[in-house]
């Protein structure tokens, strides 16, 4: 007890005027974003994303940050900001409910979106205080300024946080719209800050290996219009649900050529319902189908389908049109279909696989995202970010949003652009910045920012053990070997029964099984009579016996499992 | 048996003087080309392909071609000719030995690889015939002439094959490389065919959608010299194996230089080797590091590394490396890697991983294949193809080696240099084109084309229930339930056995357990007890009963067994 006190008082030394900044997702990935900020008794927490599972995670639902060091620290969280409300920023506080929990600041349109999620889950409405860019606010010893930021949805916040030790600027899933007279003022804002001092830069690390400058909005508005403008059918645009500006020139083009617009998929048309409720959609009601029965009536040259798709998602709207398996629309030869959007990494297969689906049923399809110019990207590339940092000045520079490599291209910037290279801090989640005033470093303790995995009902019950099965048996699948046994003479009963999914098409394998059965059988003969049963050591043998039998007759590799059933 | 036989003279009246195409791989996917050429009684195939399985097909090692319709007219076939040595285009041979057998025409490097191949697969060499560019043989009634082409690798082949209908141009896997004085002689050679009159151009579809022409093999060559010339440590290289040109670029590079060459991985020493012994590498031997252990007594700026992995292979050096799991070799800050390859679709994922690995251990990573002019397609982009089209002027158009994108891509090329829409002939696996002399046609019949899917020993054996099972088991997992009962009075005499992996964690799940031991005893009640027991009937209750017991308690749906052991 002792030793533990006093080390929790040296810590406390250590950890004085002291600002620790922990990302506990986004780091060194693309997804689950969250950033936890400390100092002293004072912690903030930015996003709370989550991230879809990766090939290996079978079964997985979703992955969402592990929040372990919040838990433990509960009694000092002062607040959550939301900047945006993508779901590797906001989806994972359903998720959340019971383990942080602390108001969250966030801008209209993402209170929406958050208070929509709780309704889906069927959970008590979160403690949203919503706020707006302009605004200023407390938390703890943290005084927050929210700036207004241009991204693929409206909304976007951009953080200016001052603490004891100096301003911090954090600035995630941004572009540069140049078109947009109020980025002047953004800019203008950040060269201020940068003459009055800036101790850290956070900034988005998404599209730093790409070269120059955003693909500009209105060059893709422009082109959605010509392709409708000049489509000899039906137009089928596919964009993001929550890319609400996008929407709104699909909306803006259809006034212009006369043409009706049919939304269909649940989340499409959810999202169009907040826009237009809270105003971030302009949209003439006429120009709305409201029942989707009606479209066969209309003339094809008037009609835009606007739909969930663009990732290639299972069930999505364009995707089961393209396979033909949606019930009210089929795809036909003079459509024009848009894919207004680009791919989240792996979802290459699902979309060109849609894709290839389109043209078999004949439609045109413009894809091909920016290069095609049908699609901006919402993040900054490297001319921009080297501006914002260049305005900013910052003493440190942390890139953040982005997998391990977006990072180092991202460092790489910063110090074309000046920054000293000791004070660039590349970290991944779970590694630990600590700033004082005499110098910033890269703590040697980590904390625990690894992979919660959601699974169904369960959060984080799914681990390593049971994903390792899953993989085995996706693989090989398995392979169980029933003995019934006599307790008192350990003598077999009757022929072992063997269960067997996802090895070998069982109904052409009678010869394999048979065999098998007599390999399992000899494995028993084995045990030394003059003794009891061991029974764990004859099943570790039939495991080994048969394991390596199966291989040799199969090179495959299923689980394998004995079962003893003593009578 | 009448009737069959005048539906046969009815066929065989209406096949005469008839060329039947018939792709049986690789038309509407990339990989397992083959295409089947049938004109009377005589075939020919033209390539014996093996495709990477897609992320659905679980467990699986390889796809081959399904050649039924071949092994149906095993007799007509004279013989197969492979174009060039990529596994898309050789790897199937192997296994269709028991299937399609049938002398093998190819040139000298290809027959070193499938000697190689079947070497490794411990079969009986096969029936290589080899053939050279400028070369011409008759198969039954084909003439067939072959030309040289530029790929990324040698030796590859295009085909003039005449038919007493006229003649084809079948050109596949291939670029045009501007620098080459050879590549004026073939573009010579197809106008002078054009002149003549070319019934039917078979062209490679994969770089449809890009435009304008190759990147410049020269460029990328000098790029790589640029690099590893201003490296400040070692050099990493990492390429496809069979990349024999690039892989000459880079010893020319070490011989500028004066670094030494370890080779690490075995098919890139194994390509190397014959690259060696048939003369398609101009080595000198002292540039080779033959131990791997005497790279830590080299001067790192005098070392280069040529190693496997270019596609984030689970166990290619490269990974390896990347993971500091290779034995002999530790990435380090100083390391220069080069990834002088693009990314096989799918495996986009992986590769990212790596470089992000090799980042992590402080390596610079140079990668991007094309756009950083670290890697040039082999295949030909729009301007090319169109090149193509124009100089042979073909009647008939088959786009081939593509998605169905592309190939939908490619046909567009082909209307937009002239060639008339209803001689454009857009077929996947198994569709049938007829060309008589009074016109082509798309035929209503198909043959069978789909999968033959490898897992270790068994070829074609996993079909769709062994995938689903194991889909099944990927995402929930199985939950197996034996009761033991008595034989005679149909009483269970234990407590259900409970056997599941891959569901949930079985340690924390105790609770859960014997809730549905219980639940399995009560579907067991349920039945009624003045009739003899029907086993089917109470294993698919209880089935059904535990399957909606687990999925309320959990939302997840494992596999189901139930198990009766009578005794």
């Amino acid at each position: 007890m002792k030793k533990t006190k006093f080390k929790q008082n040296e810590m406390k030394k250590f950890n004085k005027e002291t600002l620790k900044i922990i990302p506990l997702g986004g780091l060194g990935e693309i997804g689950k974003n969250m950033t936890v900020l400390e100092y002293e008794n004072d912690i903030i927490v930015i996003d709370a994303g989550l991230m879809f599972p990766t090939e290996e995670m079978l079964g997985i639902d979703f992955v969402i940050p592990d929040t372990t060091y919040l838990e433990q620290n509960r009694q000092k969280i002062r607040g959550m900001i939301i900047t945006h409300g993508h779901e590797d920023h906001m989806g994972a506080i359903p998720y959340l409910r019971d383990k942080v929990s602390c108001p969250i600041y966030t801008a209209k349109l993402t209170a929406a979106l958050i208070e929509a999620k709780a309704k889906e889950f069927s959970i008590k409405k979160p403690d949203i205080k919503v706020v707006a860019s302009g605004q200023k606010f407390r938390l703890g010893i943290f005084d927050i300024e929210l700036i207004r930021l241009s991204h693929t949805m409206p909304d976007e916040l951009g953080l200016i946080i001052t603490t004891p030790l100096g301003r911090l600027v954090y600035i995630v899933d941004f572009r540069i719209d140049y078109h947009d007279p109020k980025e002047k003022d953004l800019l203008n804002h950040l060269e201020r800050l940068g003459n009055d001092g800036v101790l850290c830069l956070f900034l988005d690390s998404t599209n730093a290996e790409q070269e120059g400058q955003s693909v500009s909005t209105i060059k893709v508005k422009e082109k959605i219009e010509s392709i409708i403008g000049k489509a000899p059918g039906r137009v089928i645009v596919t964009s993001f649900a929550s890319s609400l500006p996008r929407i709104q020139s699909v909306f803006d083009a259809a006034q212009k050529y006369q043409r009706q617009v049919l939304i269909s998929g649940r989340s499409m048309k959810n999202t169009i319902d907040i826009g237009l409720r809270l105003g971030y959609l302009k949209i003439n009601p006429k120009l709305l189908v409201e029942n989707i029965n009606r479209i066969h009536n209309l003339d094809k040259r008037k009609l835009i389908i606007l739909c969930t798709g663009s990732q290639g998602e299972e069930y999505a709207a364009l995707v089961r049109m393209a396979a033909g398996e949606h019930r009210q629309i089929k795809v036909e030869p003079g459509d024009t279909v848009i894919v207004s959007a680009s791919a989240i990494p792996g979802n290459e297969r699902a979309i060109a696989n849609t894709i290839d689906n389109l043209f078999r049923e004949g439609a045109e399809v413009i894809y091909g995202g920016e290069e095609a110019e049908v699609h901006a990207s919402g993040h900054a590339k490297s001319e921009d970010l080297k501006l914002i940092i260049k305005l900013t000045k910052p003493k440190y520079f942390i890139p953040i949003h982005g997998e391990f490599r977006h990072l180092v291209r991202h460092a790489q910037l910063a110090r074309s652009v000046g920054i000293d290279q000791k004070n660039i801090f590349v970290i991944e989640d779970g590694e630990v910045v600590k700033l004082t005033k005499n110098g910033g470093q890269i703590s040697k303790n980590k904390v625990s920012a690894g992979y919660v995995l959601v699974d169904g009902l369960g959060i984080g019950d799914v681990g390593n053990i049971v994903l390792r099965d899953r993989n085995v048996m996706a693989s090989d699948g398995i392979f169980i070997i029933i003995l019934t046994v006599d307790t008192k003479t350990g003598k077999v009963l009757t022929s072992p029964d063997i269960i067997s999914r996802g090895f070998v098409y069982m109904r052409e394998a009678e010869d394999l099984i048979n065999k098998t059965r007599q390999e399992a059988l000899k494995s028993l003969e084995l045990r030394n009579k003059n003794y009891p049963v061991n029974w764990t050591f004859i099943k570790n043998k039939i495991r080994d016996d048969i394991g390596e039998f199966l291989y040799k007759q199969t090179q495959r590799r299923p689980m394998v499992i004995p079962v003893i059933i003593e009578v």
